[in-house]
């Protein structure tokens, strides 16, 4: 069966090939998610950009998938509704399912500010191995003041719309692996205690003194 | 930077991260593609699940992407315009550059009716491993003939617009690695004839005697 089928899915009975799923689900083993969640502006990216090279330093083949790269390839389209956050999120789960099951140690950057959409996500990769959900606790307050790149000034102003923690929710992950409070911290520590409790999962080897 | 920017992307300037991608792109090794196109019932997808379990019997962690699985999974929404099936096709070749990255054996079986878009998903994927493009080269009449859902029927009879083969092109590939004709030839010598060329190439181990 194809995409064609699509053209018409309601239409087909069945599946004409009995054996859609040969392949047996086998992992190759080693991979996880490392999943950051927060606010824009919270800091997911800085810590996984100083947690990436790390794990890779020691060995790890690392998959970065932040929010920009999965909407040029696989999200072309899609707004900020909850709807479209959804399928966002849902393609990013999926993709790093796949990846995870290929060994890759994946860390993945994005607000993915519905609880039910990580949740989603996290039960597609523990199919083939951990999922590590860092929260990066930020408060709105302390985002807006950082406001690098001035979206929560216009968000406030109204300018932009369905902007995360301004006028549209971010729900608070329930029970996340890490959680990392930045205010204060510098991102370098923040990386330290991801790292650690990377080590502590037996995810990543630990640091052989030079 | 995450995806809430994309919400004003035109009004950053500059990324405020020198280091977006500092993870090297080293690649685990030994993963590759194989690519199937062709019409709808051409017979990609019976060739590609006997191709599968045989890489997956001599080892290889085999990750097996259909058009349909792509659609649920990254592409809902997208139809059967030429803009939305490159779009498709992106995606497609996008996730399997990730797999391939990762040492996976991909098998990707879609009508992939444009020369253009499977060159990209080529390219894309040869960052990491091969790129080996099967041409199920089975003629409409002969899809037609078979046409086991009868899709080809409503698609004649004007029913179902753009089908590939009908009144949407399909190109036939430049160069492909392998081309397999169907008509009058069991599926399973077809996959007997790619599993020998996979061999060929080195990226399959030879069937070891029992």
């Amino acid at each position: 069966m194809n995409e064609s089928s699509n053209q018409s899915a309601k239409q087909i009975g069945s599946h004409i090939y009995a054996h859609e799923h040969p392949e047996s689900e086998s992992d190759r083993g080693g991979g996880f998610t490392l999943w950051f969640t927060g606010l824009s502006g919270s800091g997911k990216t800085t810590i996984a950009h100083l947690v990436g090279p790390e794990l890779d330093r020691r060995g790890l083949v690392v998959e970065y998938l932040d929010g920009d790269t999965v909407r040029t390839h696989l999200s072309k389209g899609l707004g900020f509704s909850k709807e479209d956050r959804d399928a966002h999120i849902e393609r990013l789960g999926w993709v790093a399912s796949r990846v995870t099951r290929h060994g890759g140690a994946v860390i993945v950057a994005a607000i993915s500010p519905y609880e039910q959409a990580r949740q989603n996500a996290r039960a597609m990769v523990e199919e083939h191995g951990p999922f590590v959900e860092v929260y990066v606790r930020t408060s709105v307050e302390e985002c807006a003041r950082r406001d690098v790149n001035g979206l929560y000034a216009k968000a406030f102003a109204g300018e932009i719309k369905g902007f995360t923690g301004v006028d549209d929710p971010y729900e608070e992950p329930a029970a996340p692996e890490i959680v990392v409070d930045t205010e204060g911290v510098e991102p370098e520590e923040s990386a330290a205690v991801v790292i650690g409790k990377l080590e502590e999962l037996g995810l990543v080897p630990s640091e052989v003194a030079a």
